[in-house]
């Protein structure tokens, strides 16, 4: 099932390591799919071979058995030293710790990296580079640290050039809420286009989709002016290998505190489809802000009524994460979006992409 | 007409010079509306007494007769030397230059300032207190220069508080483009308020409000991730002395370029009421994006729907910007709109802000 994701030779991006660097992937006692997003996303999809995840609570067991990766036979080491020993060449930091701040422990272990011929990469808001101790060590010791969710310069403010790519289909993956799935549905549709014959590829616009393709942008650490168009400039560039163009969606129309970073994402990207993706479990705007969200009908006119006077995009499918379902459960849910909507619908990692494929063709 | 604006003893914002500082008013070769809007902005509305604008094109004339703005009596002079001679204790560039970057003559008048005793106030994306020459000069000679459009530390991502606010009006102004008069509809219906008893105060979101009210953050210079963030610190500032709270809105629902800082600015202050803004003669979603602006009344279903899930809110009343029109024309624009929409329209300029009061209260 397992197909490398072929990084482009793009300059739409921070400076990153090769694609062949071995990795170990820091999550301390966090490795799990929420707290560990960074970590599970590299595993399911980057090209580069990883040799240690670490987390001392966990130690001693294997990421595969943890994740349900199949191809990815990792062990859980206790220390950085020991992933040392297993051949790290880059250490990923794959959570994200509240606030920005590293804990001290953190600290100490990147430093340990740096000193002992380990490169560091993150995806933090504050950047390892910014740090004077870790840049002086990282001098000292000839290293390299990659902040992957520093944009690169010159960005402006959006055009609208991207409703100008005569003959490109742009899909841009949206969501219900946060965490739903919207980057895995990006790279597992365009995989399945490319079996197909179709010359599609996808655009990383978090941290975690840089991780895995090598390029892109983080958008939403980008000034509020220039969202957009960072969203712009890497659908553009896309554009040149490509016809069809999946974008990673962020946040949520919905999501009170990510709802501009959407937007932005919308009138950069300039979508001629939307792909829904939905999470039959509750993640954030219902526990968190309060907000019943609506139906999924309502959820589609809102989407298609936000892009109507801008450039018109219809939802041509949905896909939903049923990772917390059994496997009747997971088809009723799926079985009754789709009498709702009357229209394709799939749990991309239970039943595949094809039919969200399909619609897309 | 004029009465000036109060400065509450607010801590969210950049550090700022007093309401009574002696301005000069930067606009080389731009003192007209669109193109020196932080000028214009500061001669309607801010406190402070301006001894200057700096315009040598325009040398010899009257900021009074060029702005038509009444209580203004302003000499417009060729250099920052004259400006000196005429009591300026702040320099504030009332201009932003293309891409952000300042054109070598600027430069020079800037040191000239720092020199000569005159502190310096900016509003760029790029800010004076980064520039190693001019942090040096004005360490060396005592001077201070505010980066007004620097955010404060510490910004979170939106919360939803804003919800919360029991027994508070949060008036959002939004409009058909950029540039059709939010702001100083946010001020005037403010200003209305207070005059008729109620307590009414108007939150700045951008470089000119800030110039205005003292405090302030300049929203579209905050990363995405916080920019709801910020507009939320805003509205729970100014929710501590006041019942009635109207916001500065920023950009456009349906401006591609900057439709995420609308959003976000939307999520963030979770109002209860919105003002509709609107130009009579096109701006720039037509003529730079090529997008037909759809009726008015699409125009508020729209907002009414992109808000229905999070906090319902409604258009109470309608400004029409009607400074290129003749008094007939200006009179059959709102009247036309009224007629339409079944709301108050009025512009605050040309027929004062009652009618947009009277439907908050």
């Amino acid at each position: 099932m397992h197909t490398p994701h072929v990084r482009p030779a793009s300059t739409v991006g921070p400076e990153m390591y090769e694609p062949t660097a071995r990795l170990g992937l820091l999550a301390e006692g966090k490795f799990h799919p929420r707290s560990a997003k960074t970590a599970f996303g590299i595993l399911r999809h980057a090209p580069n071979p990883v040799v240690a995840v670490i987390d001392h609570t966990q130690a001693g067991k294997n990421a595969r058995d943890l994740s349900g990766i199949a191809h990815r036979d990792v062990p859980v080491v206790a220390t950085v030293e020991e992933a040392i020993t297993l051949g790290m060449e880059v250490m990923v930091i794959g959570i994200a710790p509240r606030g920005g701040l590293l804990p001290e422990s953190w600290r100490q272990m990147i430093i340990t990296c740096l000193s002992n011929g380990v490169d560091v990469a993150a995806g933090l808001h504050t950047f390892l580079n910014d740090d004077p101790t870790f840049a002086e060590i990282a001098e000292r010791h000839g290293r390299r640290m990659y902040d992957v969710r520093r944009p690169p310069h010159g960005i402006g403010v959006a055009t609208g050039a991207c409703r100008d790519l005569a003959g490109k289909r742009i899909v841009l993956t949206v969501g219900t809420d946060c965490a739903v799935g919207k980057k895995h549905v990006a790279i597992a549709v365009a995989e399945e286009l490319r079996r197909r014959g179709v010359r599609a590829t996808w655009v990383p616009t978090g941290q975690t989709g840089i991780f895995i393709a090598g390029w892109g942008i983080a958008i939403d650490n980008v000034l509020s002016d220039f969202t957009a168009g960072a969203a712009e400039l890497l659908v553009l560039e896309a554009a040149k290998e490509a016809d069809v163009i999946l974008v990673e969606g962020q946040g949520a129309l919905l999501h009170p505190g990510y709802s501009g970073v959407t937007l932005s994402l919308i009138h950069g990207a300039m979508p001629t489809d939307f792909l829904f993706c939905h999470a039959s479990s509750p993640v954030a705007i219902e526990p968190e802000y309060g907000i019943t969200p609506p139906s999924m009908t309502e959820m589609i006119a809102l989407h298609e009524h936000v892009v109507r006077h801008t450039r018109p995009a219809k939802v041509r499918g949905i896909a939903v994460n049923t990772s917390t379902a059994g496997d009747a459960e997971a088809r009723a849910q799926c079985d009754a979006l789709a009498a709702e909507t009357r229209l394709p619908v799939t749990d991309v990692i239970r039943y595949g992409a094809g039919p969200l494929a399909e619609a897309l063709m």
